[in-house]
């Protein structure tokens, strides 16, 4: 597109109904702050530049809104003076002179491309407004899109309207696009004669029409309008943004058993034909390959699997894991920052971190690599086809050559040569008819306690 | 209120379609009794005094309503003869002499104060019965209520309904107040000419309107009056009190990603600002307070977890784990009866039970209190700063001093002093070449075992 | 019934919706292949003789289809010109002469036996054609079936419709039964004059009724009908199927506090008053008996649960794993191929393998059974009343005697007899003041790795 724009996104609002103690706009969907999902939509619509209207929380709200793509300048709202009064926070933007400025809100995360692009064509073929709107079968409570032959005439607020006006279920969403060079003479005529004395955006179309403007308006979806003022409502635009991702993955050639149990985060890579099992969760970072297995009650994030390769169930994998082809984390295993190489196999009660396993490696039931010494971490490097004996501590820094074996329960503090054995736990002794003693000694221990002896 | 009032609960029945070893209303909904639930509605509408007719498992049951602030008396229904007989088992109590009697029933949990207290209201103002109902989409099956001029005339079964009473869907909960000094007469009067031969409280409507007393409706939401028929409607009824249990928590400001998997007990108190991740379950007795988090996949029961301390994924803390702030239950953990200090960690494959952690100490991965000896337990005291070595067991009693080391995949059965270093394995030894010969071997015996040497 | 009957499957679909690397019909539903539910389905139908019109992965679905009870004949289709071309693939077969076909789907797993026999008994009381319809209130797509004075009189596409056609909610499932003496006569005549030059068995209804026959519909739950196009139908199918399943085992007596959180497979097996928590996998192969609890986060395959035995939270039961009555597996534990004893307890973070466990013998927490030597697997028994101390491994084959006691951190690689006490850990040694050293040192080489000395 060659005409130039200037997004206003407004997310200056105090957002008490949260009842949180930072701005609504940094609330996460799929692990994302809402204003960085608004401002993706921003970036892959064709926009650039961005004023971003801040209160609460100002730099903290501009940080998550600097996503790669965009240059955006915060301008803090000072007072509330409605929407028209919130856009001109931004005037100094503005002025610098755009064909196109697009107006939208830090807390819609589910708008997408489609209708932003559709309003800023609306501008182009020569409307001077285009506000977006949605279709709904619940109107109350939303301003009325009164149309007539195609333009729109007005937007009549619900307490306003007359019978036959609320009667209509097209409805303002409340985004706009307006012609760049009227945006500023538009935008100063809004006045505030109203009850609340604020200055309403929704005012435009008609002080637009009345300049002898056009004004029309376009179609978006109702969910994607989907507006956050309380954490229950946070809850709903998850679901709705998790629900289409599942749709999406699916429909892509990935198997989901049960796809209202997999969460996604808003970064999620997974390949055709991988398969997810019930109750799965994704952080950021990860890429899933196509075929690769996760079974249920997996836990991922920063982690990237091979085809081939099966997580779970009941695994969790941090950051750095990368599982290589047809290798294997079982049930209770952790993984972080570690290779795990192609058919190796760490399958129950593991940890392993800071850590490379080579190639069809076995690691025993048990396992645990000391990668921290109270201040400092150190690495842990395990060969080819080595394998670790079960309930063993390897202490970093160590390495274990390969096809070398561990004993079960050793602590190895000490490099293992390929081919070697190595062994580090005390040699068996049997107390014959101990235990029978013992358990004497306890059974009167705790009649003890009971005050009974 | 300074009205006196009596609440006769139902309680007796057979429940055969719960196909259940135990009464229907021992039945949990979130962890507690249905009956319980009912108990506690009954005593915030204001009441103390219960007259519970109960039938199978008759003491059980009057264990579960006997909830603090109430005088629970029972009264075994030994024939089944309709609602009517039912509510005269409790002859003895309603002739105390109280104001108002209430009947509702003990497998109708959701029920609110609400309509309970405007049935009682309903008496004050002088009428004689006030039968709560519900307006429905689905009418089909209930009793109607038949209301002129304010006044509830009848209430109609299905099965007598005229076509046009039929399509009314104002519905009889079964639920009612009656004038306590009327009460006795009125229910005597009710009679069993019809084709079951039961007696039916419903008649009171036309009874009492017979002697010229008043009766009325008020209106509860249909979704409080849910009763549970079998294991499906005791399901429905579960999730019906989780979604509402869930929303009052996100508005008060609890973060939850996903609300529709996190289950709450009766009593689990969540702080503003926590945030609850997917997948968590509660059990009774848990209080989470603001800014903790709960990661996904974890199970707290019994616990205590202060601000800013984080929990899971996949951690376990049972009856007795207190986290103080900024300590942190990692994967794969469980903890039970245990102070877990400032800013500790563990954080990794821990079994820790009958002990406390000192602030900033450091559990390694895989450390094991061992506090069972088969009989009796004991406890294990770890000190401030302490570093406990990845795959430690520590066997109670037995106590690590402040900024103690214990070396990874100690055993430690004795007392470590302050800034002591403790160690309890072996050393390690190596077989060059032996992992070659043990492999060698084993793949031998395995060709052997296959019949192939 | 003693009509002989053929059913032809039709499972020949490229499925290149799915996006998958196999043959749609072979995509599990409660893991089981989707085709071998419709095989299920057609033998409690009382069919035994199946032609399955094959195309892709024309072996295994061969192989999935070929259930217990059914002769099935694969028969290739190896163009695709249409349902009537395809059921003609199976020409050999119906000219085996049989007295009723009946045509169905392998990509419609939902479907139970009640339609099908309903088919069948149509075509006994003397008609030619009868076919399965399902009423819906989205029918727009669906060809309609058109009845006049009780029979069928044509099924009509959509786009053939007139609007007063189009009104009706009657649809075409493609699902029909066929007089099996008339069946390839009928189907020779279905000629191909249509826009894509395709043959549709749909034609068959107006040749019967052009030779003088007559066709019926019998009706069906739209929900058994569903179809699977891609992965996202693939999920509503398992959705479905599992409410069900979930439903019926709620009306038999097994509770479960969120049926939609618990996940069966096709053959799970779960008595009366048994509880399922929320969020629990079944595969394949599992009994749970009456009064078993299997708490949140468990899973569970080809496992056998006695009554009154706990399972969980976070348990992993693998095949082969048998719990006796009253016995416990609790958090972190993996169980496979293992008897455990009454009353034994298998609390905390362990692996039982290979294995037999003693009535009420004790596993401390940590335990490992070191069954596995990287080729072969060995067996571990231990006896009744046996107490394993926490934190130990069992290097297999091992015994461990009754009343044994394992001191807590043992490496065990030769039996214990019966009450003997067996330690094989390393004798603690205390180093003063060497923590601090040591904390000093890391300190210091924190520091240098950060540049700082």
């Amino acid at each position: 597109m060659s005409r130039s724009c200037l997004a206003v996104i407004l997310a200056a609002g105090e957002s008490t109904r949260m009842k949180s103690s930072m701005s609504k706009v940094l609330h996460p969907v799929a692990g994302r702050p809402m204003i960085a999902h608004v401002m993706a939509t921003i970036a892959t619509s064709g926009i650039s530049d961005v004023a971003l209207v801040v209160g609460r929380d100002a730099d903290k709200v501009t940080k998550a809104a600097s996503i790669e793509g965009l240059e955006v300048t915060p301008f803090v709202q000072t007072e509330r003076l409605g929407t028209g009064h919130a856009v001109l926070a931004a005037r100094e933007a503005i002025a610098r002179g755009y064909d196109e400025i697009l107006v939208a809100y830090g807390d819609v995360p589910l708008i997408t491309a489609g209708p932003l692009i559709a309003a800023r064509e609306a501008l182009a073929k020569g409307n001077d407004i285009a506000v977006i709107g949605f279709h709904t079968d619940k109107p109350t409570g939303y301003g009325r899109l009164l149309v007539e032959n195609g333009e729109l005439v007005a937007i009549r607020e619900e307490k306003d309207a007359s019978d036959e006006e609320r009667a209509v279920t097209w409805c303002n969403s409340g985004l706009m696009a307006i012609d760049g060079r009227k945006a500023l003479d538009l935008l100063s005529r809004i006045g505030n004669a109203n009850v609340k004395g604020e200055y309403y955006l929704t005012d435009l179309v008609e002080i637009a029409r009345s300049l002898g403007g056009r004004a029309v308006a376009v179609d978006a979806p109702e969910e994607e309008l989907t507006g956050c003022n309380n954490r229950a409502e946070l809850a709903a635009i998850e679901r709705l943004w998790q629900d289409r991702r599942r749709h999406e993955l699916m429909i892509s050639g990935v198997s989901m058993i049960a796809p209202e149990t997999v969460f996604f985060s808003h970064d999620t890579v997974i390949g055709q034909d991988a398969l997810i099992e019930p109750n799965v969760v994704f952080g950021p970072g990860v890429v899933i390959e196509g075929g690769a297995v996760i079974h249920a009650f997996s836990h991922i994030e920063g982690a990237h699997v091979a085809a081939g390769a099966t997580v779970g169930p009941f695994a969790r994998l941090r950051p750095g894991a990368n599982l290589a082809e047809g290798s294997k984390v079982g049930n209770f295993c952790e993984v972080k920052k570690a290779e795990i190489g192609k058919g190796a196999k760490v399958n129950h009660l593991t940890y392993i971190g800071d850590a490379t396993i080579g190639a069809d490696a076995n690691i025993g039931a048990g396992t645990i690599t000391c990668n921290y010494d109270g201040i400092n971490k150190h690495e842990t490097h395990i060969g080819e086809r080595a394998f670790i004996g079960s309930n063993s501590a390897l202490v970093a820094p160590v390495s274990i050559g390969e096809g070398a074996f561990v004993a079960s329960g050793s602590v190895i503090t000490e490099d293992v040569p390929a081919d070697a054995l190595a062994l580090g736990r005390a040699r068996q002794e049997i107390k014959p008819e101990r235990a029978k003693v013992i358990r004497e000694r306890n059974q009167a221990l705790k009649a003890a306690r009971a005050g009974k002896s």
